[in-house]
Order: structure tokens, then sequence, then C-alpha cells
């Protein structure tokens, strides 16, 4: 098989508020191979991913993503591999171009595992995937109460794990975020297992961060996620050793096998989190699961939109038995829920499961996406080098 | 003042060849602050960058970068600093926005060094700029014999330091790749300082890499440049152990202050090299200068393409003695010279000077780069977020 064509749709609510919440647009990535396709998602800037995959070449280590995509050879797990490391050397110099590959190499596993019929963990080596804990995801109240209605809602729905983040997290008091932390605890219950999300609202200031290790440890916060930017290690490590048993989590940001690597390493991280539509896709996602095992660092992913990401984000850790716990959106937008028919939904016993169908098991809804398509135009030259497709 | 208006110009050569000479096209930037203008050009995607600023919002960390500019206050350089953090707040999850944002943080250094009748490199506490010795930066010729005549050229031009890279270096055997060195030394002459640019050839595979040093060694090379990608820290240092007298360079691919205090700290390096038109502008090139120093790495600009890019790249270490040498591209294509009017030349004794003027002490010629202006328009929802301005 070789690469026909690969089309972008860009999806947005109506309209976009300004909060803490991914799951208001996206991104998804159709790809054709002869008779074959396969769907992807960039959790990314959909029109800035979009102008990296058609725009001209600048030089050869500058090109757009495109060049190293359309007509290549498919044929299994080691073409696309290949594809990544040539859009990583023929893109080196484009920034933006981890983030749209990402999308392209989700659609790529999932064209091969449709196309044997298998599922993509299984072509990633792995037998059988274990069901996860998926821990309830979402952002904090605008006031205590608000947290405290959202953690006992979790609660009631049966959720043991719950995370809480961004919104006023680390923007006011000291007192002001022990406050949020408490009301978390308190819906959630005492043996409610709690996360909480910074949101990188410190940058690298590890004296403001260890501010609130109080109120944390008093709620028996199991991880602080996100206290800094991902490239911050050092601070990372300092409020590391401090934090006594709360572990530090973070990766997200990640947009490199490399750049993982170096938080592994040097960030002294409980939790590692990738997201795949950010970090290169399902194959430097699986690299770093592996990494991560190795090293005992917990892998966990990172999913704030739709039920396809969420899919493709379970396959790189699907069979590791240590890493138990997933990253699970409980308030999407309605978009992110439309975007597929299917959803993934834990059982009676609150775990979830990764679908056995072929490639990620479920695929987009094109009545369910249509009503969100974003039309988009992009002319350079006189010539469009991108128009929305039809779906 | 406040930031009344950002404007952005993709300029491109008529037709860019598949080489690694990043001076095929360009993205200048101008910002207006009232009667105020400065000028500031990104080394980055046209496309994507112009896209990153112009993009709709998709939740509050992945907003476009205009809305961390547009309408801000701007009176000194604390604002410039202010807004760079803004930026990378609020576009937290948008890749390509350390790159737009350099080229607009250097035209607010320009903006406000002109308004107060100031040179760059003052407003950031230096008090005179110390001439630099530039290195002639070129590409290999596509034989070792071409490679010898362009080593030739640039020592009857007065160079002392000369520099060769990408072309067919390391994609060829190490044989091909000893004769290209050969010819390079040969042609400088016994007495010439010779650098070598592997262009991240070898990824991070240090087995490979390591069998060019005996070439390297033989032909005395002061220094090996990226020889690996720039995240890739371990294979940095395993290099370094076994390179001996040949220092390892690297650090052009650096989006961000802490991705080059990794390198600086962790890949044993000799020389790091930024790029302010990639890091975040002048604002985070001088942080890394004085990091750099004080961890006694030398820094050196990373510059390949206009006098304008070449003025800013050299304001962060101007006064810096240790930091001696600067990148000096000899082989621009016609439209990195025809952006300014002026230029920057060696003197008799071959060194470069900064201009004392205010500002980057030289701006763009409107009449110069307008045939090289390309027409863009981005459309999205029906309404037009860029069409290139008029000049």
């Amino acid at each position: 098989m070789k690469i026909d064509a690969v089309d972008f749709y860009y999806l947005s609510m109506p309209e976009i508020l300004d909060i803490g919440d991914g799951s208001q647009d996206a991104l998804l990535v159709r790809v054709q191979a002869g008779e074959h396709i396969g769907w992807g998602e960039c959790e990314a800037a959909p029109l800035v991913s979009i102008a990296s995959f058609v725009c001209p070449m600048s030089h050869s280590a500058c090109k757009p993503v495109r060049d190293s995509v359309l007509g290549q050879r498919i044929d299994g797990p080691d073409d696309i591999r290949r594809i990544g490391d040539l859009v990583r050397a023929q893109s080196l110099d484009l920034l933006q171009a981890d983030h749209t590959l990402s999308g392209i190499d989700i659609a790529l596993w999932d064209l091969v595992g449709r196309q044997r019929g298998e599922p993509v963990y299984r072509l990633l080596g792995d037998h059988s995937a274990t069901p996860k804990l998926p821990y309830a995801s979402q952002l904090f109240g605008d006031t205590p109460a608000e947290t405290l209605q959202k953690a006992r809602n979790v609660r009631a729905l049966g959720y043991r794990v719950a995370k809480f983040g961004w919104g006023s997290y680390g923007r006011g008091t000291n007192q002001d975020d022990a406050n949020q932390v408490f009301a978390a605890r308190e819906g959630l219950g005492d043996d409610g297992v709690l996360l909480i999300d910074a949101g990188t609202i410190w940058l690298d200031d590890v004296e403001v961060a260890a501010l609130r290790l109080d109120a944390l440890h008093a709620c028996r916060v199991v991880w602080l996620e996100e206290p800094f930017i991902s490239g911050a290690l050092a601070a990372y490590r300092s409020l590391a050793a401090l934090a006594g048993s709360v572990r530090l989590a973070g990766g997200e940001g990640c947009h490199t096998y490399h750049m993982a690597e170096q938080m592994i390493d040097h960030a002294d991280l409980g939790y590692i989190q990738i997201d795949a539509g950010r970090i290169g896709g399902i194959s430097v996602a699986r690299r770093i699961a592996e990494l991560s095992r190795a090293r005992g660092v917990t892998y966990v992913n990172h999913t704030f939109t739709s039920h396809l990401a969420l899919s493709a984000s379970l396959q790189p850790f699907a069979a590791s038995e240590p890493d138990a716990i997933c990253e699970y959106p409980v308030e999407p937008r309605q978009l992110a829920l439309d975007i597929t028919s299917e959803h993934l939904v834990p059982d009676a016993d609150g775990y979830l499961h990764l679908p056995d169908g072929p490639g990620l098991g479920l695929e987009p809804s094109l009545t369910g996406i249509a009503p969100y398509l974003v039309d988009v135009e992009i002319r350079v030259g006189g010539k469009t080098l991108y128009r929305t497709p039809k779906l």
C-alpha cells in the first residue's frame, strides 16, 4: 500500500470559552491508502497544525509534513516508524510538525490495524489489554462549593479516583488553593484517590509551589501534576525532594521522545503523562511507555478530548500492569462526545476496557461531526494549499 | 505606549531549493506602538508562524500569539519580558508560538531602542559592543573539489575561521565525509580555524558519529556541530567523552530557555549556539548568554539569514569578551541581502562590529523586499484572519 491521501478536519464548538478545557475543538486526520483508511486526532491548535502540513518548503530541513507522508509505502508498523523519522528529519526546523505528525501516526496505526483485523495494542506487541482504573478528570469549580459538588458527583457515579485542575488554582492565595483542595477531598470521601493538577502555573518557582504542600499532604493527595512547565527539570527535582508522599506528575507538554526521556531521568517524577496526540503519535508514546517501565516511573495517558483520542492514548500501555490507572475526561464538551458514536465506558466494577475491534476499535461518526466542521481556506501565492475537505 | 499593530511579511526566493540553506525565505515582523515602529525576524516556517499569530483560540492555554501581544503596554524592557511570559503561558499548547514570539520580541527591542535612541545591547545592560571574529558559515560543496574551492575563496576573502556543514556530510561513507573535511582543511590553509556542522544527521547514534572523529582530529577541527538533535543530551555527553580536543557545539534547535539550559548543563558542550529568531527572541537569548558564561560554555549566535537577523542575534552577547566569535553567513541568497540596504561587513582586520545606531541599527529596505513578498490569505469560518499587508 502507499499513502494516497491525508485529510484534516477542523472541528469546533460554536463558542470557545477562555477556560482550561481542551475539548472545545479538535483536529481529526483521515489517512487513505488504496481501499484502506485510518483515523487519528492531533491534540493541537488545528489551524496551525494544518498549516504545518501544507506550507511551502523553506529549506531541506524545514519541509511541510506532507512531503514526508504522501506517497510513502505503508505495509506495516516499521513503515509507520520510518515515516515518523522522516518527518522529524525533514521538518526539523518546523516546530509545529510534532503535533501534526501525532494525528497522522495515530491514523496510520489505525489503518494498519484495520487492514490486518487487529487492535493497535496487538500490533505493538501486547497480547491482551489490561483493564485500567479510570480517573475522573475535570476542572476545579469556580468556587470551593462548586468543587465539592463536582467531587460528590463523580463519587456518586462510582469513580474511585478523581483529578481536579486548572481554574483558579495557583492564581489566588495559598488559602484559596487549600480551600479548593479540601473541598475536593470532602466531596470525594475519605477513601477516594485525589489528584491535583496545577497546569504549569508556577513555571519554575519552587518556593511558591512548595507553599501548597501542606494542604496537599493534609488531603492525602497522591499526585501534584504540572507544578512547572515541562522543561523545568531542576524545579521538579527540588519540589519532589520537599514533597514527601505527594508524588509529582507531568509530561503532557513533551513533543519529542528525548524531552520525555529527560523528564523521566531528571525530574524525579512519580508519573509520566504522555499525550499521543502531541508527542509524535502512538509510535513515540510506546517507546516512552517502555522506557518509563524500565525506569520505574508510572506511565499514564494524557487525554482531555474525544474517545478516539482516548483509545489512541491507551494503546501504548495497554498491557502494562504497573501502569494501572488512566485519565478519563468526565466533563467533555458535546463536540468531544459527538466525534464517535461509540464510547469507552467504565464497567460495573469501574474499570475501563480497550475495544477489541481492529485499529483503534472505534471510528468518527461523520454525521456526528458534520455540524462542527470549520470552513478553512489557506492560499499562498495565488494557489489554494488547503480547503476544508468534504466529509 | 501600547502595541497597536503587528504585521507579518512572508518573503521568499522565486524557487526554493531542497538544500540546507535557510536563507531562501524569511518572515519579517513589524510592530507599531503609537508613532514608533520596530522590526524583527522569525527564523521559522513563515506560513505556520503567521497561522500561530492569528489562529482561533482552542482553550485558555492555547490562544493565538496575537492575544498576548496586541494592546499590551510597551514602555521598556520589562514590558518586553512580561509579554514573552504572557505568550508562553497563554500559548502553552501552541507549539509554534515560540518561533512566532521570537520575531515579535526582536521587533519590540528594536522599537524600544529606537524610541530611546539606544542600541539594543545598551538596553540589555552592556555599555559597549566588543568586535567579534566572524566565522564564514557555508554549506559543504557537492564534491570535495568544490569544498576545496569554497575554502580557498573564504581564505582569500580574509576569513580566519570557517565552517562547512550539511550537504552530503554524514549521508555517505566515513571516507566520503573524511574527504570533505580534508578538502576544507586544505583550502583553508594550516592556520585557519575549521568548524564542521553535521546538521543533526546522526540523531542520537553515538557509534556512527564517533567514526568521524579520526578525520576531525587529523584536520584539527575545533568544533563538531550538531552531531545529534538538540534533546539527545546523553548522546552528546557520550560523544564528548570520546572526542578529546574536538569540542561539541549545538543548540540552534532550542526553542525555550530550559531546553538550552539542559544542553548547557547536561550535553558537555564547548559551544552553545542560539538563534534569537527561534529561542523566543533577544530576551531569552540574553538569559542564555548569561547562563552560559556562568557555566563556562562559550555562547555563539546561530544566524543563516539576513543582516537584520544577524544584528538581533549579536545583541545578546555583544559585550562578552570570552564569547569572541560569531556566525556570519557568507553565501546567503539574494533575498537575505536585499532585506536591508546596509550590511554588517568585517573591517580590515577581519572583525565584525555591531552598529551603534538605535535599536538593531539597521532596518529593512521596503523597496528591497517588495519583489519577494508572498501573497497569503487565511480564511476561517468565512472570516479573513490574515492577508499579506501592504508594504
